[in-house]
């Protein structure tokens, strides 16, 4: 493209815009449903679907470990993991502010491309628009996603039952880290990279290894306090988890506690918490660590009733004690996904 | 909600987030699938599916006859209905500008429910983002959307054949200068509304008329000269448009005369061009008028061989010569849609 810069031209929907769609999009993005470009994609469907959607506006764009591109493909592909479906379509539409440069969306857009071609679906339809300078920062992208849902696959955030065990994939907090560890004004740098990953195929095989699975849920915004928290309320259950299982690396803990951050409400992009029939714990870890996402899998609670009706989750700590582990109250790291 | 203006803290995933999303989107979107509130949304599916996505960025976000709420949820019921699809499923996703007032959210909200209930469309799924003031403009809204195939359906802009009738639904350039007129700094007040209109009830009943229609779109930016000139491009034709049979609204006319554009580029969203069978077009234009929003459709050009193997939009202007309809070049109206 002559210019370097986008162009509010580039939003209109006139030459200019085909040229953007043309040299950037259609170049990097090649399936064949998307280069009819028609108003909508077609695409062959199934019995049960699986709909998503999320906006991406994490700051900075480029982050250890990930971009914003990355991101915003691995998160709807993870979303409809966590239904017990097969993700197999994803929408991409961009909101751009003018004079964004077009060396960065290249690097962006190939970063999509990428992340779906690890997870093996589809970019078959999508949208920009382009507003002023200064009514946007950079880049928003909005993906959804459609997957296809596994046969019998009844897998729900109440769905969880005393007895239960409560499986993460892995350590907690780093994505936070990451780009906390970036954003200007913060002085520490840290070696923590975002865990930003699909985990399709990690899903694929707890399922495809028989285990009973009950819940799913990948803790992304208010980390795993929020995840594990939405579980006790919608299953009506109290969530026990044993702090000494749960992974964080040494510099997401220094980061943390230099920040007064606490690393169970930090932000996650590349785990997966499973609830799992007690029998089939083990079977379900295993199957996780057959992942690269999923190589430090570990159980780390169980699901128990809540007798006096009041749903919660508590952890017991490393010190012996008990406490309750609230959600996330207020704002703790404004655009982190 | 105690507080009337969206804080950062109501995109943390928390538990402000989390009052959020129960005070107002759950209070508003009703569907019993949004209501589980897992990570995607489990809905039944069809053996071909039509998935589309748009963001919406319009400004102002109130205009006459719309908002980006209503806009949200027609143009992507919209755009599913030109791919011959019948729109089921509909995502929205939110990205908001810390301080935005919740009166203005709440009605942006129930905009949205009443287009998605006049469509007959679910919204199952949706995702909150808060950004910084001055990060974002207002409210930014992603819909993506997901519909079933008609069977049998073969509509594409690649399909215009020489001999095809072209159809119009109605007047051209209502919204652009709807919105335009409520611009700041523009001087002209006008009684023109936005056509924004979900057009699925008016598809169906040109479909099911039974005439063999070949291509839909909706000319939103860009205009009817986008979609014309698109259609010409991808099916390799000359598409020959008749000026005295396009429809323009006289407050249109002498707005755009005063702005200096051209109303075949100004943007439309309730308005379809349809290309048919010539042998079914009185047929097609018959199914249109049984709609609220087709009343006034008509023909409006031919489909004709690129003897010179250059596809273009011709006009026969009301003055009997014929000139070249080309794209729009640059940017003419940004944030229309």
């Amino acid at each position: 493209m002559a210019d370097d810069r986008v162009l509010l031209a580039h939003g209109s929907g006139g030459k200019v815009s085909h040229r953007l769609i043309d040299e950037v999009f259609m170049k990097v993005f090649t399936d064949p449903v998307l280069n009819r470009q028609d108003d909508a994609a077609v695409v062959p469907g199934g019995e049960q679907l699986a709909f998503t959607t999320d906006s991406y506006v994490v700051k900075p764009i480029f982050f250890p470990g990930g971009d914003i591109g990355k991101l915003a493909v691995c998160g709807t592909v993870n979303d409809l993991s966590m239904s017990g479906a097969v993700p197999k379509y994803i929408s991409a539409a961009f909101v751009i502010e003018e004079g964004f440069a077009f060396a960065e969306l290249y690097r962006v857009v190939e970063s999509m491309a990428a992340a779906a071609d690890e997870a093996g679906v589809a970019i078959v339809t999508g949208d920009t628009k382009v507003v002023e300078r200064g009514s946007a920062d950079q880049i928003f992208i909005n993906t959804a996603g459609v997957g296809i849902m596994r046969p019998g696959a009844d897998i729900a955030a109440a769905n969880l039952r005393p007895g239960d065990a409560v499986i993460i994939s892995g350590s907690i907090g780093d994505h936070g880290v990451a780009v906390m560890s970036t954003r200007e004004g913060l002085s520490f740098r840290t070696a923590i990279e975002s865990d930003c990953a699909p985990l399709n195929g990690l899903i694929a095989a707890v399922i495809d290894s028989g285990a009973d699975v009950h819940a799913l849920r990948d803790p992304t915004r208010g980390g795993l306090a929020s995840t594990l928290n939405e579980f006790a309320a919608q299953s009506g259950v109290v969530v026990a988890i044993d702090e000494t299982q749960v992974l964080v690396a040494d510099q997401v803990a220094g980061a943390c506690e230099m920040l007064g951050l606490d690393p169970y409400q930090v932000a996650n992009e590349g785990k997966v918490v499973a609830v799992v029939a007690a029998a089939d714990a083990d079977k379900a870890v295993a199957a996780m660590r057959t992942s690269p996402y999923g190589r430090e899998a570990r159980i780390i609670g169980i699901v128990a009733e809540a007798p006096d009706g009041k749903p919660r989750v508590t952890l017991k700590t490393t010190v012996g004690t008990t406490r309750i582990l609230d959600m996330l109250v207020g704002e703790q790291l404004p655009r982190i996904c």
